[in-house]
């Protein structure tokens, strides 16, 4: 991982019709969003679910690669028909689409020269300089182009995968958060959070969820910060507002 | 539900931190993309998670409520100061933001005069203008503005509220969908699906993708169409290759 940078960024795009209808509950943007901010610093700011379409998938790579320091796409990136992520990513930056030589050698020893079919030749075929991304599950790697980082979508897969990808990315700085588990509902304290939030506003960011839990209703209130001694002030303040509300904490 | 149309389409439009950070599981991108599609005949055809920012949000919901039928939000209609999706809504459409009255007096009702203290009040402020979501759950209605349905992210208020917005909705052409699951690998049969989705192009929409069950790798084939008929067809087709290839199918 290269040199500490101040604020870094990333948007998720999920390419894929399964998500997109309701079939499969996607579970790859939480993993995504808590191992790039815990692992590197680096903060999920959008994400995007979108068809394989390929003008939609082009049209979403150059905009969030334009706005983000990092895209994160998954999905669309096997050997079948509506696996077109990588040529899509391709004509989005202009650049010739085909065989990556290490990504063809790595899949050819892992199927062995007879059984390295059409379809999984196509799992070799890249955006022109993509850095390959290994893939300790199934072979077939993910691959970086630019600033666009490419994932396939079934999660175990990704989750084996994501590690490599580290030695690429710029470390940010990690937001740390801090969470307070109170049976009360929230407008019990919305008033007295949002004088917390004001007096700390663009230092720490303050959350308000509710819960249900043991047939009970509660707010999770939810600190975050990428300084802790900031989050240490907030949770002093919020003790108060506590115990001045006589409010019952939920430990878990 | 008013008349039927051929294609209706549908964003939907995920306003909170929670989720973008990895704290929550999201749970209503499915749900409400298979709600849409089995009672009104809606498409989900984009989605995007975003931050609790005032500009991000209206600049979200203008470009999608332009670009979609209809569009979908969840979250920040609550009671705290992070709770900012009905004001950034009244800004994307320059409408006054003040108190809905029959929301207002849902509520008073709700909680008695005593206890309806500013934070509940605010739940009953909303765009100028708009039409009321029921909610059976814990009276603070959701909000139809324009194109834009917003209801709470929290899924079991929200799942037990989406069948009063029905009303306002304009039905379109449903779904259907068939899924056959394969024990074989993709790279096995991409060829031949490739030529059967060439077969039905725009008519059916064949996706592949791979699961693994009772430590078996398999591939689910789902087709998807507006027809039933062409459906059928596809499956013939689907079953003359299975045959051929001797996969075995997975029954569930």
């Amino acid at each position: 991982m290269k040199k500490k940078n101040k604020k870094v960024n990333a948007a998720i795009l999920i390419i894929g019709n399964e998500i997109l209808s309701g079939r499969t509950q996607d579970k790859n943007i939480a993993f995504i969003s808590n191992w790039l901010n815990s692992n590197c610093g680096i903060s999920v700011n959008e994400v995007r679910i979108i068809p394989d379409v390929e003008k939609i998938i082009i049209k979403n790579v150059k905009s969030l690669s334009n706005k983000f320091n990092y895209v994160f796409t998954t999905g669309g990136i096997g050997p079948t028909h509506d696996d077109i992520t990588a040529q899509s990513i391709s004509k989005s930056f202009k650049l010739k689409y085909g065989y990556h030589k290490e990504a063809y050698s790595i899949l050819e020893k892992y199927y062995g020269k007879k059984k390295f079919n059409d379809g999984r030749k196509k799992m070799a075929k890249m955006p022109s300089g993509a850095k390959l991304i290994y893939n300790p599950s199934s072979a077939a790697p993910g691959f970086m182009t630019k600033n666009v980082l490419s994932f396939p979508g079934v999660p175990s897969i990704l989750n084996s995968m994501i590690e490599n990808c580290k030695k690429y990315l710029i470390k940010g700085l990690k937001v740390h958060s801090k969470t307070i588990n109170l049976f009360t509902v929230e407008s019990n304290i919305s008033k007295q959070l949002e004088d917390i939030q004001k007096k700390y506003i663009k230092i720490v960011e303050i959350g308000s969820y509710p819960f249900f839990r043991l047939g009970k209703i509660g707010v999770s209130i939810v600190s975050r910060s990428s300084s802790r001694k900031n989050l240490i002030k907030v949770n002093k303040d919020l003790k108060k507002l506590i115990k001045l509300k006589k409010i019952k904490i939920l430990k878990i």
